[in-house]
């Protein structure tokens, strides 16, 4: 078994490209690729710095989505090997970054470069699309990538993003979809008085209680196949002075809704607005978009992933819709379906984090094999 | 008519005797008492000065209850005069404590000098119980005094609280009584996570809300003729780690009670537990007795107090328990009937506090009448 994957991955790995730094690695990319016939584009928005290149002209377009930054690597001294010293101890390449995601980042420019070898004259297109900002803001990285693309009426048909989505062994699981994310701000208003003269107070943390009693008890929705019932949670509630005699003026709630594809954001909030109605709350709430909810169903992406993780891994792949957000929420309102396929993530965003390595050796298989299905 | 009482109020109120400190008042007091025979006791307790002083050693006991601190002035420049400079403008005297409470002081001292110069061999005893700390963290003041006579078997049948009690006119209202005061300090415990992940954390907010509403519409008891229904106030509520993306671990949630003679602390207590147990929450909470209730049922005291104000003002008084609590609370648990009759408190610890002249020798005159009726 070669170990062109591994070489890689440490290449990588010893560039510290803490967010939004990147250290050099999409150069190193960048040049892998041009060797390949790819033409590669350095998009650089203020403190991040990007990545497009394309190999070929038609479509569909294939493309590899993911990241060169890393997560700050905490307390150094808890790690047990240098974090940007990357090495193989028993089976596992040790380093930050090792599996969130440079890993998958040299198993995808490996399987490119065995796959257009052996099929150099595939049909469609395939890109890689490489921010250094997904760690952090994500404000000036895939967004504006494709913000780019758009207006200039690029297409990415497919989109594979390299997040390690695999939960105990290489290709257990795959994200086809994300729920969105919606944050509201209220403050509930009332009248601060004296406690030993409540007439003449209008006490904020009591008239809301019932109504957030009926927040938390409310199904929003049921769900469907991919996506799990939508979840109401507050993560923050604020009301008094500190003293224990004065009735608070003001309550403030903060809450979060992940929701799926069965309802909209406008449909939540026109929803939590009705039941802070009915309890006649005098309020004012703002809302955050954190990102639109989106779902990749059966369809040629979907099942060259899976059809690929069975014929590499033997496993039949759970398609998963839970978790945290990714960069995949950017792409997929374009019309891409969007996958994201990658090592397992265990130790991520932690100390001492790994990936197997011979995990390394099957993802760039696996990548290789879905190109082949879908560019073949 | 005489100018003793605003005299008096006058040398009291050039003392600038912010609490705890007392500047010589007591002293100034002490003087006029011991000309009548009265018997003088200091009793200093770390930083408060109080004053035990009585006439007589049968029973009956009445006792002048009151206090020569005063509050801070706050901003002194918003003081149309120096807050401890009194001056007479427009018929009101006007100065720090002029309300609350050397008015008071100056007209209990005057009635008494009249009322014994004219029943020198009246039944029973007259005594001063005079604190500098009624306005502070009323620790060393008037419940020490209290413990020491308790402790001596020192026994007082009628207490007169010189506390501004009237509304709008000099004797509208009376206290004879006021609401006990009981503070709960609740943590709900939940299990702390990432909203992404709702099913591996434990909400204590959403665990809390429906039985934070129960306590909210909770109907404690009734009341009765002179206390309104008890009351129940969250003061504060807070819980989050201030990200919108995190579940919060626990909730803290501070609420007090002014509660009735129809319920007792530990009443209270059981049914707050009970609601809480039957909302399954798991939860910390400590409680804080602030005050017992305590009333001043018909009696001598409250008949010869409603009498005097008729006769010298032709006032119906009104008998109330509303309001913050007053060292009246100290005094009534040893048996004591307590009854608060003082001026009009609409400037009380505001700016430009004042008190009608006028006012301060009807309060005089009410107050000799008042020993008439119990000790001739």
């Amino acid at each position: 078994m070669s170990n062109e994957v591994l070489a890689l991955a440490q290449q990588l790995i010893s560039r510290p490209s803490v967010t939004p730094l990147d250290e050099g690695c999409q150069q190193l990319l960048a040049e892998r690729l041009a060797k390949l016939g790819f033409i590669n584009e350095s998009m650089v928005f203020d403190d991040t710095t990007n990545l497009w290149s394309r190999r070929g002209s038609q479509g569909p377009l294939f493309c590899f989505a993911g990241h060169t930054d890393v997560v700050p690597v905490g307390d150094a001294n808890r790690w047990h090997t240098p974090p940007f010293e990357p090495v193989v101890i028993d089976g596992y390449l040790h380093g930050r970054g090792a599996a969130d995601m440079k890993g998958s980042l040299a198993a995808m420019i490996v399987a490119t470069e065995r796959f257009v070898a052996e099929h150099p004259t595939h049909s469609g297109s395939i890109a890689f699309l490489i921010t250094s900002d997904e760690e952090g803001p994500f404000i000036n990285g895939t967004t504006r990538v494709i913000d780019t693309l758009e207006a200039r009426n690029e297409k990415i048909t497919w989109a594979l993003v390299g997040e390690p989505s695999s939960t105990h062994k290489l290709g257990d699981v795959v994200k086809n979809g994300r729920r969105g994310s919606l944050t509201g701000n209220l403050t509930v208003n009332g009248i601060q008085g004296h406690v030993a003269y409540p007439h003449l107070a209008d006490n904020p943390i009591h008239k809301a209680a019932p109504a957030l009693a009926a927040l938390a008890a409310t199904q929003w929705d049921n769900g469907n196949a991919f996506f799990p019932p939508t979840s109401f949670q507050i993560a923050n509630i604020n009301g008094g002075t500190g003293a224990s005699n004065v009735i608070p003026g003001e309550l403030q709630v903060m809450f979060n809704f992940r929701y799926s594809t069965e309802v909209t954001a406008d449909e939540l909030i026109a929803k939590v607005q009705h039941i802070l109605d009915v309890h006649g709350l005098d309020y004012d709430i703002s809302w955050t978009y954190n990102g639109l909810p989106f779902l990749t169903d059966t369809g040629p992406l979907l099942e060259a992933t899976q059809a690929a993780i069975l014929e590499t891994t033997g496993i039949q792949t759970d398609a998963q819709t839970s978790g945290g957000t990714s960069d995949g929420r950017f792409i997929a309102p374009t019309g891409a379906q969007v996958i994201e396929l990658g090592p397992v993530n265990a130790t991520i965003h932690k100390v001492n984090e790994c990936v197997s390595v011979a995990d390394l050796e099957l993802l760039a298989q696996c990548y290789q094999r879905i190109l082949e299905k879908l560019l073949c």
